[in-house]
């Protein structure tokens, strides 16, 4: 077969999975691919779609107003009717958070294993009914059939419980998925990746694997989870005050380390946050988190103990302004204040683009008198994702015969191909996909054919509204120099003023000579436009804004957002 | 004397200045205390005032509109007629940016040693008459009276030449400003921190130490800057297309590596950026950057050799939208576009909070077929700050009675609060210094008296206008969720509408329905108002923002700026 042509180490998978089956396969990432967040990816053969996770992002600093990006569904709803399941990898919001906005627009099952369907759930009944919805449970192992196609779950290590790769069993191999992974040999809930499974795979024939890259910079094998527990315990054995621990709400096993350190140095537990709060009852419910109940305490209990007896878990480690522990920064958290001899922990890693606001309420935690101890001071975290040369175990493992790092910025997918090159993959056989590619599987060959339509949603922090790139662009103009308005009444038969023009200024920081002047020369606009075009109003505000943009540049170099309205009396 | 009656080890110094002078001296720290960037600190004595560094900070990414911030000179302009000198330790911006902003307020000589007068009168030559600023250039080393004061330049080890620490002499002991330093034993330009002096000064009766903390957090002793040359000689030496290295424009260190790199690989220098090149001119007319002329060609000319033949220095390492790097990664650089096969060495780290937007910048680079190298891939960057054992070091050569941690921010304040403590220091005679504290040192004691107004003032992109805190909360506002204008035409005799109300919306995504709503409860607000109050202006627009709102929240959870307008026809 012709991929199979290449001079190749003779490890290398040398030939394809044995099918002469005519069937395209197709793989198109609509998001995830060579970015953080929002993965969501298609594969399909014949009339059988199926997408693994439906995840969000978050906004950076140049999305004013906006909370959430989601992935443009459009090929999605385009080929609904083909659309026969959703698989989902694990909990973590840039794998499930999009889901709210496209299951109400389809009608597949959602497949995924208990926690990630109890977390799941749980987030979606805030959002929308969920009588429309079918979440199929399975078990970590478990296959399904999904029309030709079949959709194994395998384990894997990650920092969230039952995390699972996924083989999609095609007419031409398996495509499989290694979902958000590390190799943990000491995983909090002793749960080890299922490494012989995917060796297995591997010897069946996997025709192409789509890897986790986040962390490919990182040489080496990243520490196991396990180790946190000592750096925890160092921290608060020596804490003299309340011990505050934040972490990502979903962090399970992180907070299992941070419960046993508190029982240990005989301190009580309580939560804040509510997201927090609803996690640890559902991990408690599946047994993923055992506290013993005379240990766990209401947060409105913590008065009845001293500083030394509590521990207190608490939501925003990433500085949303409005998690607990970014309310407590400002003083305005009313459960809590955060007082001279309280110690943060922060176990956590700043998601790219948030370590700014991160650090600003570290500091404002520090001016209020409290020690934050952070993963540089003690180690207090290690990431969920594999280092270099476990990404280089599971090639070794799975033995792909097509590669395509997906999980990770274009930076590290470049990284992550260079690997694949450096352990005897031939450069054609490694793709760089971006979202909207169409990567075309068949006997014989791989090829990426025309993109579909792909990209960013913008949400705004009120829900479901999109948020356009007109907009946007306008959100960016008002915030940067504020928005002069100017108001006309004209008197359409004499073609004069009505009344006294008004103008008003919000968010504009040029001086009141340069409004004066703006106010002064509209009448100039006027005689200009002559008594025939005065009816046109749209011809009206167009040589007013103008006229306005040009007496504020004489003053100063803002340029707000000028709106010009005209009311014919 | 009361301050060494603690215990306290043989090492520490056990007696203060022999001074029994009953003036205060005070320090007063208006910038860069508990704080990244505008530096700025008075120290004063009688009727002599001295400001060391007026600096510029960057803002984050809350501040709307804003260019940069700097320090609110209040007191210095209340108290002017003190004022005797502007002392300048480096000519990083962080130190000198705002100067711009105070000379023309003021009028005391600025001294500083050679490069830096001569960075400073580049910059200041933009944007201000340098007829009334005098500038007294100082080589270091040198020691010059201000008024009862002497103030004295001693030569420290930084990221740029001729960094000084500075040390006052008051009638209680020597006021040292650390400066922003390192220890470095291999200097690129050869010349060594002055380490007898800063000891002889601790001899002498050092009674305050203001300490640069930025890298408290880093254990161990900081790398020199010479182990860069390595770091980018392999970088260099692999790469078969063109080079570009981006850094601080200001960083002629880097540059004089990144060339002798470039001249041993047969590879041509050019530069990019007008302040970069402007520096370069500087740098090479001081004799601080060697490029024999046949080496360095115009950035015009780079079409005359092949790409392996090429290094161009480049100014961008912070992501800054207009500079040339980020211009070249959105392909709007006219002079040069990059092609596949060019490798980027970025050789700068992150001002924290710009994290977000270099990465971006990069991932566009990879995304143009370049290959981006960064300090986690090759040792191609070390900081100019010193790392705790340099600080420790600096203590211990100073052996200041009272140490007052300045450059970072609070946690670095507190870090090196606490490692000042473990070193001996008591608790009292540790001083963790917010802007505006006024700390008073008299011959037996030090204590923070009631502070001076002090605080950022935001400085927009046009330059000069102060963005005030109501306007910046106007365009936080704006960008977030918009403006919604309502216009209306009034006849104040029937206090009916003279003319059909208009709505117009910008950066608003709320749905078409509510805008309408609101445009049909208007009728409703004016039943209510009634025809006695309809000529009060402000009472009808108050009532109908109030009615706006409430139509638009009745559709959608936006709260747009509502700006309504009446005209009285």
């Amino acid at each position: 077969m012709a991929g199979a042509q290449v001079m190749s180490p003779s490890h290398l998978p040398s030939n394809r999975y044995p099918s002469a089956h005519m069937a395209l396969v197709k793989v198109i990432p609509l998001g995830g691919a060579g970015e953080i967040g929002k993965n969501c990816t298609v594969v399909e053969q014949g009339d059988d779609l199926i997408v693994v996770d439906v995840g969000l992002a978050f906004p950076h600093e140049e999305h004013y107003g906006v909370d959430i990006v989601i992935p443009d569904f459009t090929y999605l709803l385009e080929n609904k009717d083909r659309l026969k399941a959703i698989v989902l990898t694990h909990a973590h919001e840039d794998h499930v958070g999009a889901l709210s906005f496209l299951l109400p627009q389809v009608s597949c099952p959602v497949y995924c294993t208990p926690f990630t369907a109890a977390l799941v759930q749980s987030k979606l009944e805030e959002r929308i009914h969920m009588k429309e919805v079918t979440i199929e449970v399975v078990q970590p192992g478990d296959t399904v059939n999904v029309g030709e196609l079949s959709v194994e779950f395998v384990r894997v290590t990650h920092s969230i419980p039952e995390t699972s790769a996924i083989a999609i069993r095609t007419v031409h191999g398996i495509v499989l998925f290694t979902a958000d992974f590390k190799f943990d040999f000491t995983p909090v809930d002793g749960k080890l990746s299922n490494l012989a499974r995917l060796a297995e795979l591997g010897d069946e024939g996997v025709v192409i694997m789509l890897c986790d890259s986040t962390n490919i910079d990182r040489p080496g094998w990243g520490p196991s989870e396990s180790r946190v527990t000592d750096g925890l315990r160092r921290v608060v054995k020596d804490a003299t005050g309340r011990v505050l621990v934040t972490m990502f709400a979903s962090n399970i096993h992180r907070m299992q380390q941070a419960i046993d350190v508190a029982i240990e140095n005989g301190r009580k537990v309580a939560a804040t946050g509510r997201r927090m709060e609803t996690t640890i009852d559902i991990a408690r419910r599946m047994g993923y988190l055992v506290v013993p109940e005379d240990c766990y305490i209401r947060l409105d209990d913590i008065g009845k103990y001293s500083a030394s007896q509590l521990l207190i878990l608490t939501t925003g480690s990433q500085g949303e302004p409005m998690a607990a522990l970014s309310q407590m920064s400002r003083g305005e958290y009313g459960r809590l204040k955060i007082v001279e001899g309280d110690t943060i922990i922060y176990s956590a890693r700043p998601i790219p683009g948030n370590e700014a606001v991160i650090w600003r309420t570290i500091n404002r935690l520090f001016k209020l008198g409290a020690i934050v101890v952070t993963d540089a001071d003690s180690p207090i975290h290690v990431s969920g994702h594999a280092y270099q040369e476990e990404i280089k175990m599971m090639v070794n493992l799975v033995r792909p015969f097509y590669f395509a790092p997906v999980h990770g910025e274009p930076r590290h997918q470049h990284i992550s191909a260079k690997m694949a090159v450096t352990m005897g993959w031939p450069q054609h056989r490694v793709f760089r996909l971006a979202n909207g590619d169409v990567l075309c599987i068949d006997a014989e060959n791989a090829f990426v054919d025309e993109p579909v339509q792909s990209g960013e949603v913008l949400v705004d922090q009120h829900g479901n509204a999109a948020v356009s790139g007109e907009v946007l662009a306008e959100r960016t103009a008002l915030g940067h120099d504020g928005v002069v308005v100017v108001s006309m009444a004209i008197d359409t038969e004499s073609g004069e003023f009505a009344a006294r023009p008004e103008i008003e200024v919000r968010g504009f920081s040029g001086p009141d000579d340069a409004v004066l002047d703006a106010l002064d020369d509209l009448g100039d606009v006027f005689t200009k436009i002559g008594p025939n075009d005065i009816r046109d109003t749209e011809k009206v505000e167009k040589a007013v804004t103008e006229s306005v943009r040009r007496s504020i540049s004489r003053h100063c170099q803002q340029r707000p957002v000028v709106v010009a309205v005209v009311l014919e009396v």
